[in-house]
């Protein structure tokens, strides 16, 4: 049976394409997700995505997880720098995360320096664009491989 | 075609005229929301209005007005000092913002002082009771015939 | 008639019994909220019960709770240290409310020290695990016994 | 007899129209004292003007308007961010003020999001370029109205 | 051979009943004694009780109880917020301690809002007046029944 | 029948004279007691003089003068900076206090800026040497015929 | 030849008697400067005044005073927290100053805790109302009789 | 002509696969550089790599890569979070970077939070042990294809 | 026709030559203002010298420097840290302008290492004493060569 | 006559050989004094042992050390972070003072890594366990040596 | 004998003119070499240059000057904000020397605007671009003159 | 077969005897050297010593030092307060090392009282001249014993 994978996108993230080009150029959402899509099964993952501007719902998809999801890719936006709630949804869960931001967070405003949520992450990436959930996709296909799962 | 704009009140603001008396006076927000009407309709302007509790319906209004708002008045409430989501979702839609507050935020708790939203937004009005908002319509009405819109 | 309690449970408190057990032990909420009824009919008080990972639930909660509830018990979770939205729907409802913790959360990392609810609160009950909200049914009984209500 | 307000400027408004246009628009401060005193003449006010780059001379006019001034409105320029001085003397005048900057202090540099002045003020109105001025004509006269004078 | 618990109350707590009226009440530190005699009597443990002024006597207090205390219930009064020596020495003997305080010292100065001590305790009640002792009583001794003593 | 005072001095008073010369001169404490006994012989005020280095009988010393010292005069020492432990008891007892120090606390190094004292006093002296004391005899005298005692 | 002291107030103490009295008490400035002059010349001292709103005003005065001034007592208001130019020009005369507030700083709000002033100046006087200004006579001339001048 | 990638490891990962587990795996760099070349010929990219202990030969390394080097792969090791030295060299040498940790730098000591250097990096990936190195060519290289290089 | 330069000094050093030695030499302001004529002949500039301690004369000086003077050369004093209408007097009258410090500020208290009003000048030279005023003419005159002017 | 050496242990460290290992080992401090007793035989030299809980008892008996005692080791326990009164009596007493910690304070939690106490001591050792206070006594020896005493 | 001086060129100066032209402008640093040895061979002094990106290197060059150099120019670089290294082999070897910056650096990035080194050079020249280098040779020069050398 | 130590001492330290008298007297590194050697030969243990200016240098022996050294004293000079690279080599080669200071660094400026080093050596000595270097040759001899090495 093949592992499973779970996209979740944050606040306002379902605007991509159509807001600040400088930061996060001009693909939408739906593109990045075929594109996760293709590349989940090539390497013979299966995926699912969620998107919400609700903090509440993000929780509630993280609980909902359990038991049905291997690893998780998620862009918390703006929750990144105070959502100690779904860093403890994270760290309740035992599914491991791999955060993931668009831009690069740590050389724009100093608030978003901080991710309240990474250090219950295995790890974070920053600034690579979509080319950053693509690589997290294996990056966590690899800590499953490694880490059994 | 007149010009439409959006109020948007944050968490707690349905309670106006039930709660604490020294900062927000006796009015409730129909009774305001039904002054702002006059006002706008006095101005040749169309108005609509929203309330919200929850961070995340707020952000999803904020996304539905583009196309169809010309302008937005907003009382984040107490979000005002926390929600970078918020602030993130009025920096994408690009529909011009002014903030208001009851009371003067400044003469406060400490933690009042700051507001993450009001740095992307045109600008702030604060102690100035429900007269805050009424300047507001003026002001952004002003704000349109200057830069066009 | 009887006195009404609200007993209001936070983000991911829904998950007790199911997570880390070093804070939280092995209860899950559903056996304390039993003991709870017990404790407070033993008290000859009524008692409800409401979770949610929703801040904009747990506001609209409190608010409905005016008119209808004499004292409520908050475990705020995550919220705890930055919701200033639910510090003000408490402060605005003007229902007493005790705020309870599980752990000890001044044992903790430093940024769960600091409560922001706390300060519209009667008091603060931390690490006394279920325990603490048991006493927290008996300190708001006789808070209003002392006080009236 | 009607009422009087008194418009002050601080340092360098009198250099408004010829200084930096990304923050101050094109108006000169005779243009805005112009359409000031029109504003008041419709509303029924008298007006009165004064700007100084003296601090001292500032506090001196804030005592002489005891006793013959209703209302204030003031800029306080770059006084706003360290003048204790000024609050000082609206503390001890006890006479309402309104305070206004024309660019959206809260977006600039962050030394300029604080003001110690807005303490002892009624409210305070920035970003809303000259329309602020009118804007806390209307304000102060409202205010006026409810709380008598 | 029953449980022994022990009382300590820190500096100034001798006035209690004597001092200002909003933080303590007017119970008298006599009357809360004679109450935490009840309520451990009624549940078969043997109390006593210590108070001073002098930081050095409640550590030798604390020292002296080691071998013939199980658990002890104190309230640092300022203590809370400097002595790390108490700190110390409620660490050195590896007795259970819950932390007490008669008012909500989350909601006073922002300098009794950290408690030194708090981290070696098993947890900390504040603002529930005298009913806190009488909580910490149960507490203890369901703490001492759970985790064996 | 007279006014009694209490003049309290803190840690290494006792040492005045013998020790560093550059902040203290080279009075002793028993001289500048015997000039405090004459300057209030002279206004016709009893006094009385306790020192100590332990902050504990300090503030047994507070309580005592409930009820027979109308009062006091107090140099805590270093417990200026830290002894929250004395400010609770100055506040309780409800006798009104002035801070004394013999040297320009304010001209030495920065953490010995803040007292954590003079906020529940009537006022500080610093830098007077001794004549701080005999003024404030005078002061606390004035104090007493203005606001009756 | 007798000694001269000067008298320095800074701004808004020429509303002294006129502003909020739980400051400052009733008194007007003319009435402590009658007062302070009688205190003068039972000493044997003569004394001039002055009182200005303008930093600079007090800065000319300080040098003036250069050559014919033995000592200074300035209260310097709201400019003790900021005016470091003040500052300079005390260090610059090397005249003795005693600095005198009529409020208790230390126990207002905290950027009224510090001043720049103080480090440049013989001590500091808070909290004894206009008794500061009389000690301050005294404990100048005491500084002048024992370090020569 | 193929493109050329350069990664440069700084201070002590030249003992990777002999130092503290917990965060860094069993790899040696050599392994991991073997593997980087395996990767980069896959892509048909040239791959060079250098290691060093010393700051300043990072940099001159850095500077002789102007003219010869597309892209470059940074593991700054401790130099993250002082080396504004190395920082300026990235910013002058104007070749895109990407900086790699293998470990979670966000989940350790605070001071390691913080990365001087990723401000003027493309992003920055971290925690993904040496899949880190392998996501960041394919990164590269997906960069210089959209940005042309 | 000539370029013309302007020399402001700030408060207190009207006393230059009569203070403090250790930080600023024995020469006067005035012997200071004959070699810099000299030194502005020699380079054929005309030259004019104020000095205030009055911060809004200064703020008035540059105002009136407008359309007739081409650089600055400026030794704020102590308004250096923070006179933030200087400030905004400088960047809006748009000359270029040199801050210059007789002392090493760098290497004196820490409130004096931070100008408030460096980063709207050129550049600042601090330390090399009355040197640094000549250097500053001639640093003026060669940006004046090179940006045209 | 040979020299006298004191050591003095502050709070908790009777407890010492009783409580964490992992700090400070299984010694008892009455095995340490026995061995610094030796210690001190061995290079000639008289020893007085003194441990107290009580700051102020720990105050005295510096004090009470002048004049009969050549050289102090002290370890104040807890009282290293807080304690300005020994600090001060340190100072008074101009007897060389050698800071001794058996745990590495600079390991520990933050709090302890600084020391109010080392400033007014010749130096500080830490981590070193008992060994700590041997090395201790040669170095004041030595020290004795080279300054004479 | 004729004087000489040594200019050192910290990390990333070799690229000047190669590099960011906003801060720097367009001259190499070899230009800027060639017009110094110009401008020091006019004054009759012998001038020697280096520039290292090595921290070390420096340090050692700073002590082969004890004895053959009179007074050294140095641009830190981004040495400048950390290395106290450097900072020490200046105070060590005790040759005057004057800190210069190309651009103004209390106009970049608020981490640029502290240097470490400051505090051990005569003064600082910032922000006056390769004009700094020729007016720290002068003022050397005038420095020497001065103070002997 | 005997122990082996290695002492190491950082930037600048090769000056020592040729450097500020106040803080390190008169001693040259070769005759610290040289009694080091004579106390290891005592003790029956070889030595080694190695000095550098450059922080890669240092990085490289410490590296080199595995499998030959067991034990290391370190005076790492300035790199104490900003070496994190120095630290991670200490942690990695995990050879234990006392960290050494000729001077009292917690009694000189306040950015020399953090050590970024000591939180991973056994301990600490400061302000014992050289005899902190002997110290700590007994002290490694005795850590070696008792852990065994």
């Amino acid at each position: 049976m093949s592992r499973k994978l779970l996209v979740i996108n944050g606040p306002n993230l379902n605007l991509l394409g159509k807001r600040k080009a400088e930061h996060y150029g001009s693909l939408t959402l739906e593109t990045i997700e075929d594109k996760l899509r293709h590349t989940a099964e090539d390497a013979g993952l299966e995926i699912a995505f969620f998107q919400s501007n609700h903090e509440g719902e993000i929780i509630d998809r993280l609980h909902s997880a359990m038991g049905s999801v291997d690893g998780i890719i998620m862009n918390p936006g703006a929750f990144t720098h105070y959502s100690v709630a779904i860093r403890d949804a994270i760290e309740a869960i035992q599914i491991p995360v791999i955060e993931v931001h668009l831009s690069n967070i740590h050389a724009r405003e100093s608030f978003r320096h901080k991710s309240v949520i990474a250090p219950v992450c295995i790890g974070q990436i920053a600034g690579l664009k979509d080319y950053g959930y693509y690589a997290a996709v294996h990056a966590l296909n690899e800590f499953l491989d490694r880490d059994g799962a």
